[in-house]
């Protein structure tokens, strides 16, 4: 099984967003798990799975169709970075795939959306096929905005498709990586510049936790600043690691944490780690899980 | 489907506790999920389930069988209260099954114990016959030592068999409840007062939380106490909320936690729900755990 879990960039148009998630659903053998949106962000993570691969192709460039055809980034604004109509499409191998089928499943479906759409295309994390492709904030740097000047330069040619920047759907990040998270932290102030100094500490890149990426961005609505994160190895860098950094350098500012929320899905171990963390567990593995009992063989009593 | 959690009154010597499992195990249709067992408690908790009435007061019936040919009580020490070499045998309804089930259950095979082995059967809980015989704290208090005279008075008549107390084996509780969670936290201190002083603040008969029971106990070969817990209603009083509070009433005596342990099984959305309330999850629900919805029938995206 694999799953795809592509981020588009609207978060606030209903029809819209309904049109691209049927796009998805109507594909027979794929499962469309989650749709999040978020009006801020202007952005929608769609979550679908399917153990065809030819199938999550086919949904996935259904979705491209949809979203192609429904967004202009001209017309865009919202607080999160983003180049395309669909920024990033990452595909993550689950139970029963490999990355290596991931990695071949970004090439083909990478392939033919810049054959389709004549959408510029950039492979990322394990599909990438030059070291500095892999991290996404790179390819990403510059946004929409920038990316007339920056297609140009020899080393920004796309891996797929033409030279040149699609009008309304800019160009798109195509890839294959393991499960990560995403985790937004509400702080309680409107200051933009403590969520930048909080994010800043959190992340890998510059001195804080190794697999942890982190934006400020501001939340109009509310009112109030969140830091945005991906926890890229949740194993390593668990997430109450990463919230408990936040809350520390949040309360050195004297600024209290409102709030957090997953982004998406979170596999449940990551959940069940935090709680093991707080309640100092000793004894914590899933086997006490009466649900993970019930759900597996055992072999001792069916003999 | 019907979960059985007998606690039995011996924790250390590995055969007994073999035999005892194996008789459980031995009986087709019914799966055991877990053995626990604590040496300073000298007892071990056993969780199997089936969704077979049938099996389930056979393998049950093993269980005493086993137990009453292997422990005798008069040589019994151990740090936790108890009454009989099985000490107390609760039903859960799970998934498919009801209470009334359960209570059906455990009065049938009440009856059974007391006619095949001569012991005194006391329903409890669900499956009491009279309210004073809810609670187990009050059935067990006097513990086997106590129990010959408490017998003797007619408000403490055995709901099935003879009027005196097993030489060996004692009496035993049987009833339907619930699920509950036995949640152990371990203290920084071998002062069995404090341990005192806090169970007293925790368990909800005293004034503490209303879904709580709780006791101390000494932990010999680790030369710390401990706050030995029964969360009797999860949803009602988290799992996080009885840490807390007991984290709380240690600091107040200077004392720290040094971990906790679960005993026997945990629901998985117990160890959520503390995830969500240390990470101050905004949006949780079981609806956004990626195992979750793969195991959910997606209707939309399935048509």
């Amino acid at each position: 099984m694999i799953e795809a879990v592509p981020n588009v960039s609207e978060g606030r148009d209903r029809g819209t967003i309904d049109r691209i998630a049927s796009a998805v659903s109507s594909v027979p053998a794929v499962r469309l798990l989650h749709v999040g949106s978020d009006e801020d962000h202007n952005r929608t993570v769609l979550t679908y799975v399917s153990d065809r691969s030819d199938a999550l192709a086919q949904a996935t460039l259904a979705l491209y169709d949809a979203a192609v055809g429904s967004i202009d980034l001209r017309r865009h604004s919202g607080e999160h970075p983003r180049v395309g109509a669909v920024d990033v499409c990452p595909f993550v191998p689950l139970a029963g795939s490999t990355m290596a089928d991931c990695v071949a499943l970004a090439r083909e479906v990478g392939r033919e959306i810049a054959a389709r759409f004549e959408i510029p295309v950039y492979l990322y994390e394990e599909a990438a096929t030059r070291p500095e492709r892999r991290e996404l904030p790179r390819i990403r740097s510059g946004q929409f905005e920038g990316f007339t000047k920056k297609i140009a330069r020899p080393e920004w040619k796309p891996d797929f498709g033409p030279d040149r920047v699609h009008p309304s759907a800019g160009v798109t990040v195509v890839g294959a990586r393991v499960l990560l998270i995403a985790f937004n932290v509400q702080l309680a102030t409107d200051r933009l510049d403590l969520a930048e100094a909080i994010a800043r500490s959190a992340r890998g890149v510059s001195g804080g936790l190794r697999f942890v990426r982190a934006l400020p961005i501001r939340l109009a609505h509310r009112g109030i600043v969140q830091v945005s994160m991906n926890l890229l190895d949740y194993r390593r860098t668990p997430i109450h690691r990463a919230f408990n950094l936040v809350r520390e350098e949040a309360a050195r500012w004297g600024v209290e944490i409102l709030s957090s929320e997953i982004v998406g899905l979170v596999p449940a171990e990551a959940l069940w780690d935090a709680a093991a963390w707080h309640l100092r567990l000793e004894n914590f593995s899933p086997s006490i899980i009466l649900e993970t009992r019930l759900g597996a063989q055992n072999q001792e009593s069916e003999r």
